[in-house]
């Protein structure tokens, strides 16, 4: 059987990288980071797809949508490890249904996505072919040596997540209405991780695109910790499966040292405290008590 | 109509950066750069998609040569702008087709091609989709602001090209032989990259990927200038428009000041003087003294 996790297992083992490169983190984490010659701050790169057929279908996603959503997925990731966006790179794959009209609307609102997040727009590449696979890669910065990684969590850090999950995957399920406009338009939350790094000093962080069971679980194995959580908070209409399985939320999930006080808001977005670290197998994760599988989307798992 | 510059112009005028970020160079180069706050050096990024069906077909090109030539097309980027390749980050797109093994293989021959060239794999991100699709971004290095770029040729400098051209369309149009080993195995020409760099100071210098005609006309028009050029040298049993025309070559061409002592070798690629910048239309390539038609490779072109 393969999935996502053993092929990122494989990779992570092929690519031994000396300790003379400036890469400071390699593959299995949020982003990469790399340290510049003599700069005073670490960049981080990370790249997502966007993939007619696998993310998304022509039918109800407009071009604006798709540009938001494939950059969204890659800010999340910054967003997760406390960076400030600077620069994109966007490649293109384009099918014979996407007009000229398409591709410029798709353009305008991914320029426009970008420069609102100071993630602007510097290359890219284009391509013809058969679907429309839509390949981001976000650079951004953080003073160097503070980039939140998945691996800091300890026994005792308190665990807490943004928002109220659920909502993309009720979305999915219903097409229409609040939830549905979730699922289109999901942000990612670059204010809230700047705050959790710089003021709250979180000890690791990880953005929910794969949904929490699974997330939780990837940030757990990083850190060689186990991990003991409640029911966490729910999109209104939400199921419990669905907040707590549902991806596409990008969300962050982050852990604090026990006693930091974490405000119940973030400029208006929720923030709160769904369970804590354990001593454990690493990976592992309970709900109420009961081992939670790691239900999340994997993209291979199903084949 | 449309065709990849009047996108790529398109986009251009939509991405705005300002002043105050640490881009240098954004869109309409190989590589954007960007200087890293109080670094020594300069970063180099450029990103290349390598498509089922438009770059490469599955019955042609197995697992290690998709990887290698997906590589190697970002590589050349870098090349082009000599610099020094410090990691890539790899995103796939997998059909059903593409059983374990052959993803297997892929990643072997992409670590290993990565490794070779200290382009160290430093992430990605997979999907399922319908057709097999690989994005490949490089970051390189250079000393601040000694990067190579398209726009800094002058009416005067001389025009050099490396290797004989025609090769990989000549490889395409056979389908065996030494000139589809060449298609098949195209090699960044990195070592080159540097040398012309630090060595011959080159003004100048694109790779060419979609033929010389078209590549040259780009470096023309980012320079504001025009060119006279002759034959260049050709792949044996190439005809003159594979030389002219053909893309996939991945070799550089570049421009040096009048005078500059070029060796007739660089580590036993030949390199040949092929003709002069001019002032006249920006862009107007001539040939034997008649304009040289941009017939050059164009994912849009055709449509």
């Amino acid at each position: 059987m393969r999935n996502e996790q053993s092929i990122t297992d494989r990779l992570r083992a092929l690519s031994v990288i000396p300790s003379s490169s400036p890469l400071v983190l390699g593959i299995g984490d949020d982003c990469a980071i790399y340290r510049p010659r003599g700069s005073a701050d670490d960049l981080l790169f990370t790249t997502d797809l966007f993939v007619e057929g696998a993310h998304f279908l022509r039918e109800t996603h407009k071009p604006a949508e798709v540009a938001r959503k494939a950059l969204t997925r890659s800010l999340s990731d910054i967003a997760a490890m406390g960076g400030s966006p600077r620069f994109c790179l966007v490649s293109l794959c384009v099918p014979k249904w996407a007009t000229p009209a398409w591709l410029d609307k798709f353009f305008v609102a991914l320029n426009a996505a970008a420069s609102a997040s100071e993630a602007f727009l510097a290359g890219g590449d284009l391509s013809h072919g058969e679907i429309l696979v839509c390949d981001v890669t976000v650079c951004g910065a953080v003073p160097r040596g503070t980039a939140l990684r998945r691996d800091g969590a300890r026994p005792g850090h308190e665990i807490y997540i943004s928002g109220k999950p659920g909502g993309s995957a009720l979305g999915l399920q219903q097409g229409k209405g609040k939830a549905w406009k979730r699922h289109l338009n999901p942000e990612a939350r670059l204010g809230l991780g700047a705050y959790i790094r710089q003021k709250l000093r979180a000890t690791a962080a990880i953005d929910i695109s794969d949904g929490i069971s699974l997330d939780l679980r990837r940030l757990c194995l990083a850190s060689g910790v186990a991990a003991e959580i409640t029911d966490p908070p729910r999109f209104p209409g939400a199921s419990p499966e669905q907040a707590l399985h549902g991806g596409e939320e990008y969300e962050l999930l982050f852990t604090v040292r026990p006693g930091t006080r974490v405000p119940s808001f973030f400029e208006g977005l929720p923030l709160t405290k769904i369970g804590v670290i354990a001593k454990g197998a690493p990976g592992e994760v309970r709900h109420n008590g009961n081992l939670l599988p790691a239900l999340g989307y994997d993209h291979f798992q199903t084949k």
